[in-house]
């Protein structure tokens, strides 16, 4: 398949990368208003690039909008005029978004737009420095027509092995999730590399740690899982540890180790109660 | 080298078994006051087990208190006078603890009990469900005497290449950022897991991105690693996802998003005004 990227952000790089890789897809061009980072990601492409949305290619089959959430909206309706400019029947292409959080259906959603449209979406962080093995990656899709469900199936299959239909209600639940899983675990890798360095100490000594955490959630439950002082309700050493928190004027984290505590000891009780 | 361990915890059973796999190592007995933990690791382990203190054999070279934090103290007191009640000079017994948050030094450590003590320190989330190789796990290791200090390195080689000497301070400045990287990110997994389960997502489709988001800290430091809509400043996705977690009753989890974003952006703040 004929793609056209929008967008030259980390979820362009690394889909359009793991796309073109395969020899069922070409990537043709890559637009972004940013001509550094359009010519840096068609070069990765070997494809052609353009920072004007009246030069996008209108002869492709798919347009995968990657763009910052907050401009979505705004590429949608740009992309449209420009295949209404080329006398393109926008229902002859497809177009999709990547995101988490936008809508297909609704008022505020893809669909508003263009009647032939879709959601292929990663369930992944993608950051640009390190290199990402999507091919087991879960990819949520939605179309509004059912050709182009099966289309958005195949091109994933190209990917990943992992593909979930997924309306956008599902999406919008399943993005918080993500966030949590994801950022928030790893801002309490960030708070405790602070903790280290303030005190001296490699982060790497955590490693090892980290890893058998983020292992240990494939086998048991994470509320199953838990270990540490506040699971087990050891006030002593939660309270040595508030307090050393405090000393250091780590009010916020303080504040975090307050409420995640609670929280661990909230869901410890209900598990119990229903195990 | 002989070993008592006195406890059948998470941290016993598995310190215990890697230990024993080694020749260089016997366990020789188990001594919990919870006859069937003790007969169940005893088995494990193919040696003794007693649940009555007294009945501790005196004539091993290292005893190691792996009992939980809050009885650590009374079972330093029983295991010293079951040996002034044998004749041993304690001096010539190693004795040391397995805990993260507490003393070697100091009227409440362990040296105001023992003079020949240390402490061998795992840092490591250990659940009874699951093996956890600790050929690369760090063990933060300190003694009393230079020559105990040496024999405890010894008898972590036995078991991993990873050991480090730390003094309480720097192994109290590592506990709560060790609870920090697993036991509160492991609760951020938790959140994650709730809210997939209450909108009839499988858990299994944010598992790739806990293992990214785990591996990446191996390459990028935290706070550069992070992506997301807090770190990007998305006020759109996160209000949306502030009202998700409010219409759905989840407080504690929405003050919980509130405090971590907001903290996300202070570090992320303080990172680009130092690089």
């Amino acid at each position: 398949m004929k793609i056209v990227f929008l967008g030259s952000g980390n979820v362009a790089t690394h889909l359009s990368q793991a796309l073109n890789r395969s020899t069922l897809n070409e990537v043709v061009q890559v637009y972004s208003p940013t001509a550094e980072n359009a010519r840096s990601l068609a070069g990765k492409l070997s494809c052609g690039y353009c920072t004007d949305i009246n030069d996008v290619d209108v002869n492709a089959e798919i347009y995968v909008c990657s763009v910052k959430d907050s401009v979505q909206q705004q590429v949608w309706m740009e992309l449209k005029r420009r295949f209404v400019d080329s006398g393109i029947d926008v229902a002859d292409r497809i177009v999709v978004h990547t995101a988490g959080a936008l809508a297909m259906d609704g008022e505020d959603g893809l669909s508003s737009v263009f009647s032939n449209c879709g959601v292929v979406y990663p369930v992944q962080s993608f950051s640009k420095q390190r290199a990402v093995d999507l091919s087991h990656t879960p990819f949520l899709i939605e179309a509004t027509i059912p050709s182009t469900l099966e289309k958005l199936r195949e091109l994933v299959a190209t990917v990943s092995d992992r593909c979930y239909d997924a309306t956008t209600k599902q999406r919008n639940a399943l993005h918080p999730a993500a966030v949590f899983a994801s950022n928030f675990a790893n801002h309490m890798y960030a708070i405790a590399n602070r903790l280290m360095e303030k005190n001296g100490l490699p982060f790497e000594i955590l490693i090892p740690l980290i890893q058998e955490t983020a292992q240990k959630v494939m086998e048991v439950t994470p509320v199953a899982a838990q270990t540490g002082p506040a699971v087990r309700g050891d006030e002593v050493v939660m309270r040595k540890q508030k307090n050393g928190l405090m000393a250091d004027g780590n009010d916020i984290e303080l504040e975090i180790y307050r409420l995640v505590s609670q929280n661990i000891q909230a869901y410890r009780d209900e598990f119990q109660r229903e195990s």
